[in-house]
C-alpha cells in the first residue's frame, strides 16, 4: 500500500483534483494491493495458458516400460554378432509385439519378435534390430547387421523419472506441458483461479454495443474493449449490462461478488461522478487523480477487499488507464507477469515527441519505415487514433519528451 | 501445389521412404494448398482476435452531435470576451445538458447552460467555459476567463467521419477495434471462419488424457498439446476421442466434415501405418517423408479438398511437424500470418549446434545468461525436453550446423 492517506468522501469535490498521485505511486499501490490468488482444479484439456498453482511432481516413470524406438525385431543383441549382408544370420520369428498388445512370452537365443515403434520389449530381448537390416522370409529373418544390447530400446524413465518435478509453480502452461501432464497421468490440474472482473459501465447516454447511435445517445465502446483486454490478461469478465448513472445502482454494482471491479465513466470529480465518492464512503479511495495524460481522472481503491479501478469514460483514457493499472492488477492476480504484455520494439523517433515534466504521457504512434511517428490527434475521445496507431510510447514524468531520432520503446497493439 | 507427382498407394512401403521431400518443398505445398476462407457474421463481443473478412466503412459520424469536452458551461464564446478574475462577467444559468439528457432550448447572449463532458451542446452555444473558470452563484455564474468559439467542443465526425474505412479486410481485431466498431453501430462483424480441425489420434496403446498409465498402455499426450496449438493458431478443434488403429475407423475419421484433418500416429511406412495408404487411395498423398529431424515420417495430402496432415506419434515429432506444416496451414486459412507465431530473439550459441547437410533440424534450446544452450537429449519421444527448453532453433538443410558464438534466432515457446 502507498503511504498516502486515504481520501475522505468530503475530499471528492467538483472543481478539479485536490492533488495528483504520480504514476509511480499508483503502480506501487497496485503492486501492493494484490490479494492472494485462489486455486482451482480444472480438466487438463482446459489448462492451456493457465498458471500452475503448485509444483507438479511425477509419480511414475515415463515410459513406464521398456519399448522399441524403431520398427523391426526384438532380439538378443548377442545373436546378431558378426551379421552382415555378406554373412546373414538366421533368427526364427516367434510372434509380434504391437503398441498396446505386447508379446507375452520370453525371447531366447535364436529367436526374434517382430516389434513396432513404441511397443513393449518382450522379456529376454535386449535390442531392436531395425527392419532395414533384415530380409524377411516366412517365419524367419536373415539378420544383415549387428545391434548391440540396448540399441533402439527406450528404457523406463527415459523421458521422465518418477519423483521428478516436471513443471513448477506459477508456470503458464504451454501446449506441450499439457502433453507432459497427460503422459504422467494428471487429469485435473491445480491452477490459479482466473480473477473475476466485474465491469461497471455507467452513462445515461450509452446504448449497448450493437445498437445504432441515435439522437443524443452513443454506443458503449468501452465494454467490448475492456472485455477483450481482461481476457487477454487472464481474467473472466462479468458484465450484466450498462448501469444507470445513479448512486444506488452504482453502489450495488461496486458490491458485486468479484475480485476486481472496473468502473468506466463518472470517475472524475464532477457532481455526477458518483463512483469515487461511493468508494470513499463504503471502502477506501486510495488514489484519485493521476499525473498522466490521458487518464488523469483515474482512481483506485478497495471495497470489502475487492480492488476497484475507476477509469475515465473517454475511450482512449479508458484504454490507457486500464493498461497502466487495472490490467496490471488482473495479470498479477492471475499469476502472470505484471509488466506490459505487449510485444515491444526499440526504434528511432521520426520527429520530437513533446510532454511536460511532472506528467507521464501515453503517446500513440505509428511505425513507418522503421521510424516511430507520433500520431498528432491527442484527444482522449478519439478512439480511432488507437486503431490507426501501431502502438504507444510512454514518456516518463521526469522528461519533457524525446528529441527527434531518440530511440524509444514502442509497445505494440495486438 | 508442388510439382512432384502424387504418391501412389503402392509406393507406401514397409522399408523406409522411397524418397524424401525437403522442408522447402513441403512448405510450398502448404502455401499452395490453402483453400479460400469462408466468412461468417458474429457478435461484436465475440470478435476479439478474429480476422475481418471485409473492410468496415462507417455509415455515421462519430460523434454524431457536437458535445462538450469539459465539465462547465455551454456559452456563446463572445459573451466571455474580456472576462477575468479581476473583471468577472455574469451569465444567467438557464438549465443543464447531461449526457443522454440534453438541454432542449436555445442559448442566447447573456445565458449559460451547465454542461457535462460528453453532453450535447445546446443550440446557440458555441463554446464550453470550464467550471474552473467560474464562480457559481445560485442561478448565475461569474465568468473569470475567456473562451473562444469552438473551444472545448467536440464536433461531429471528430473521431470518425461517415464514409471512412475504419478497419481493413484481414485485420486481426484488437480490443480497441471492438470499441470503434461499437461506436459506429456495428453489432455483427464479418470475420473469417475459424478453420475446423479434426484431430485423428490413433494408437491401440493409448489411453485418453486423465487416465493413469498402466500395463502396456500410455496416455495420449498429443491431443491436449495439439488442441492447444490449434487454438493458438486460430482453429477450432474437433476431437471425438482416440480412434482404433484399423483402416475402417481411420478412413471414416479422414472423411469427417472439417477443413483440415490432423492424424497423429501411424504416419510412417510400417505395415500398421494405415493413414498414408488411405490418403493415397482415397485422395492425394502429395508429400510423404520429409528431410528433417525430428518429424521425418510426416505426410501431407488432400481428401475431398480437405487438407490432411500426417504427424508422427512421437510427441516431439508431432509438435515439430505441427508447427512446421499443419499450424502454418491453419493460420493461413484463419487469415493470420503464415510464419512462426512465436516471439523470437537473436542470441549467440554457447556451444556448437551440429546438424547434417540435406536435412532441416529443429533443435530445442535453453537460454542461459543471454546465451543459447542446446539441449542434449535429441530423442523424439522425450516430450519433457520441450518443457525444459525455452524455445527452438531451426538449422536449415544447407548447413552442417552453427559454430559456437554464432548468432541464431530462437523461437520462444510460450
Amino acid at each position: 500500500m502507498a503511504t498516502d492517506p486515504t481520501i475522505r468522501p468530503t475530499d471528492v469535490r467538483m472543481k478539479g483534483f485536490a492533488r495528483r498521485w504520480t504514476v509511480e505511486q499508483s503502480l506501487e499501490w497496485v503492486d501492493g494491493s494484490i490479494p492472494e490468488p485462489l486455486i482451482e482444479h480444472i480438466q487438463l484439456e482446459e489448462a492451456a495458458s493457465r498458471v500452475l498453482a503448485e509444483d507438479i511432481c511425477s509419480t511414475i516413470d515415463v515410459p513406464h516400460f521398456a519399448r522399441a524406438m524403431m520398427d523391426g525385431f526384438a532380439v538378443l543383441g548377442s545373436d546378431t554378432a558378426g551379421a552382415s549382408a555378406y554373412n546373414p544370420l538366421t533368427l526364427r520369428v516367434i510372434g509380434e509385439s504391437l503398441p498396446g498388445n505386447p508379446f507375452s512370452k520370453q525371447v531366447t537365443a535364436g529367436h526374434a519378435v517382430r516389434i513396432m515403434t513404441g511397443a513393449p520389449m518382450p522379456l529376454g530381448a535386449d535390442a531392436v534390430l531395425p527392419v532395414e537390416q533384415t530380409v524377411i522370409e516366412d517365419n524367419q529373418i536373415l539378420v544383415q547387421g549387428e545391434v548391440a544390447p540396448e540399441k533402439h530400446v527406450g528404457f523406463p524413465g527415459e523421458d521422465i523419472q518418477s519423483g521428478t518435478v516436471v513443471l513448477q509453480q506459477f508456470r503458464r502452461l504451454r501446449a506441450q506441458d499439457l502433453g507432459v501432464l497427460s503422459s504422467i497421468g494428471v487429469g485435473k490440474v491445480p491452477v490459479l483461479q482466473k480473477p473475476r472482473v466485474r465491469l461497471v459501465i455507467t452513462g445515461n447516454e450509452l446504448l449497448p454495443p450493437g445498437s445504432k447511435p441515435a439522437e443524443h445517445n452513443i454506443c458503449d465502446a468501452n465494454s467490448p474493449m475492456l472485455a477483450a483486454l481482461i481476457e487477454r490478461d487472464g481474467g473472466t469478465v462479468i458484465h450484466p449490462g450498462i448501469i444507470s448513472d445513479n448512486p444506488e445502482s452504482i453502489l450495488e454494482a461496486l458490491q458485486d461478488d468479484a475480485d476486481i471491479i472496473i468502473v468506466s465513466g463518472g470517475s472524475s470529480v464532477g457532481q455526477e461522478d458518483h463512483a469515487p465518492r461511493l468508494v470513499a464512503e463504503h471502502g477506501s479511495l486510495d488514489i484519485h487523480g493521476v499525473a498522466m495524460r490521458p487518464s488523469s481522472p483515474s482512481g483506485m481503491g478497495t471495497i470489502d477487499n475487492r480492488l476497484v479501478f475507476l477509469l475515465p469514460g473517454n475511450p482512449v483514457s479508458c484504454l490507457c488507464a486500464y493498461d497502466f493499472f487495472a490490467g496490471r492488477a488482473i495479470r498479477q492476480l492471475a499469476g502472470l507477469p505484471a509488466q506490459w504484455p505487449h510485444r515491444s520494439q526499440v526504434l528511432p523517433l521520426s520527429r520530437k515527441l513533446v510532454s511536460t515534466v511532472g506528467r507521464t504521457d501515453y503517446a500513440r504512434v505509428s511505425i513507418l519505415d522503421g521510424q516511430v511517428e507520433p500520431i498528432s490527434i491527442s484527444g482522449a475521445s478519439v478512439l480511432s487514433s488507437t486503431t490507426r496507431a501501431d502502438g504507444f510510447v510512454i514518456i516518463p514524468e521526469d522528461l519533457e519528451g524525446y528529441p527527434r531520432n531518440a530511440e524509444v520503446t514502442v509497445y505494440l497493439y495486438e
